[in-house]
């Protein structure tokens, strides 16, 4: 057959995973924690499946769960969506961020993603026939350029992905920032897909603005987000969906064509896990003190260190200890020093190579701890 | 926004069975068991849970489940699958099917399905932006008419889907028509898509005639089927695909950027669970003793008792009994004589009505019975 996605090969984070297991080197490369998730979690879905409750669940979603989710956002962003018609529960988020995009993209659309991005997006886009539109974030500092966003819309625009915290650059959108989109969508009809699943790691005491912050964006946004990042389980596959109930109507006739619903235990483990919010809200700590922990050893390396505001990601420029590029770079880095990282040219269409690679600090201490002996030799 | 499926409403299944609870009918409507799955099984999960199996498996599925299936599907059909490269575990049955026609209908591609068929298959194919081409199964008789598939076979043809044991007219496909099917297709390129979830309900002594053991049909085709239907949990959405090499490549492209990979616990908890072949050896038995009391009990009716030669769905004839439509028939017999039902032209693109209903006799022996007392008004 000839391939309708030629230009996709197996992603990196397998790839790097691969590698690093064959090589025996930590594996600071794909996104997921190495400890295990709370053991109430565990109890929570084990009892739901000792109850018996294993058989479909409401297409949409368990209701206990839509509505501890629509509490939550409620709570934290003020924004109150209706667990009836505005939350769908996902098999995870990139079924969510897919969904979605074939619920409103069609053949000649146009779509705008904002590079780096997360590498399912333009195949997504693709899928749908969509025509991507690849808009740079700031080079450096990797700041919304919102000059380059605007000259990006036209009348074949039809949506608009974002993504805060950021992976892979770590970096989380200000408020000021969230403002100007917002006015810069106001007098468009550009659909926005908010992709907010590292929501709860936002570090220094700054706040996450979700678009559900933003009347003008809540308007036409779908909001995804993972219970998975959020409760250390990213084996779950577990998501959910926030939009305005007409956008929520057009998502869940792709979604219950697509996986039709969720996990039903799983759905209600994390319902009753949720009525306790200790959690989500003593994540950013949690995160941060690995941040920093992570951030003190490699600071005493030749790798330079760029911000990291949020998400469970470091990003480094390599400039000061090799010549490779990013991808030769990952490679050695994981077969020789024992450490997996990701390129972040991997991120980029046109496999933008600016020296920098990405860690994910969501590890043990004592994980991290080895990596940075390792790292050491550098 | 403008839908891009503006004739798909909420299925059948979610309104009828939402009617029933709200009736407090006994829901012989959507597909699904009502009693529980075997605890072994939660037991084989929960461990998995237990022991820390909570983060992202491989893409593809856990290479022990992979190599469960592949094992099983040699047992029965004789066809060796390679579980590395040709098996794919999935966020059920109906993720495997839309994945696998994203992955291979471009625009412009027709896709033949067998009506009536399932309400997923023709959104599917149109959010592939494929064509579909509706060909009748052999009114009354639900046999595939060979003239009619042949006649609607051209050029622009790229896949075919079948479903046996059919859901919801339960004939189950012969030896000689999958035989049949296989010289039909020979001198094409048309894919096959064979949809075989209720593979282990096979009455009366005959077996499942899985594409699997035809290789002039397993050479073209994507077999799925589903864990939940096997191992009455149908709300863990888990299933798997089984196609040659580079079949299977095109479809891991998209199901990597669909739901990226499927419920880490879950899957180890199958793959240990299927070490023992008495759960789906003895399902046949076991279904096969339900559908003959339910079948006693409705002889004694005036609804007219089709064959159910497979899948766990008995038809009947209404017309000896009423003079309703067949979906105000359900919703008559739903909430008048308390007994949820499906409409068969619910599986129809233009609504025809054969004075037929699906019932599910997924259930305890005591709702049959229940179901039956009710019935007997009739
Ligand atoms: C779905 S695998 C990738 C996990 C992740 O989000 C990342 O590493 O960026
Ligand atoms: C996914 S809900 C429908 C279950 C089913 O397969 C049926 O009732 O036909």
């Amino acid at each position: 057959v000839q391939s309708k996605l030629p230009a996709v090969g197996t992603t990196i984070f397998t790839v790097m995973s691969a590698l690093a297991a064959e090589k025996g080197a930590v594996n600071l490369g794909q996104g997921f924690p190495d400890f295990d998730c709370d053991p109430r979690l565990v109890g929570a879905v084990t009892q739901a499946m000792t109850r018996g409750l294993n058989q479909y669940p409401p297409m949409t979603g368990v209701p206990a769960l839509r509505e501890a989710v629509a509490a939550k956002v409620q709570a934290l962003h003020g924004h109150r969506y209706d667990a009836g018609s505005e939350i769908t529960i996902t098999a995870g988020a990139t079924q969510a961020i897919i969904t979605a995009i074939l619920a409103v993209v069609r053949p000649g659309d146009e779509v705008i993603v904002l590079e780096p991005c997360y590498d399912s997006y333009v195949p997504n886009i693709e899928l749908a026939g969509g025509t991507v539109v690849r808009v740079p974030l700031t080079p450096g500092s990797f700041r919304p350029d919102f000059d380059r966003i605007a000259a990006a819309i036209n009348g074949r625009t039809r949506a608009l992905l974002i993504n805060t915290p950021h992976n892979p650059s770590a970096t989380v959108w200000t408020r000021e920032e969230m403002l100007r989109l917002s006015q810069l969508l106001a007098p468009t009809e550009v659909l926005l897909i908010s992709d907010e699943v590292y929501e709860h790691m936002v570090f220094d005491g700054q706040a996450h603005q979700s678009a559900a912050r933003f009347p003008g964006l809540a308007a036409r946004a779908f909001i995804v987000s993972s219970f998975g990042k959020t409760y250390h389980v990213t084996g779950w596959k577990v998501g959910f969906v926030a939009a305005p109930a007409p956008l929520s109507a057009e998502f869940r006739k792709v979604h219950q064509f697509n996986v039709f619903t969720v996990n039903t235990p799983v759905q209600h483990g994390l319902a009753q896990y949720m009525a306790d919010p200790a959690p989500y809200r003593d994540l950013p700590a949690f995160y941060q003190r690995k941040r920093d922990l992570f951030r003190e050893g490699l600071a005493r390396t030749r790798l330079r260190l760029l911000p990291s505001e949020g998400s469970y990601f470091q990003c480094v420029d390599i400039s000061g200890v090799s010549d490779l590029a990013e991808d030769a770079f990952c490679q050695w880095l994981t077969s020789e020093i024992g450490v997996a990282a990701i390129p972040l040219s991997a991120f980029y269409g046109d496999g933008f190579d600016q020296r920098v690679v990405r860690f994910c600090f969501a590890k043990k201490d004592e994980t991290l701890r080895l990596a940075l002996e390792r790292l050491a030799r550098l």
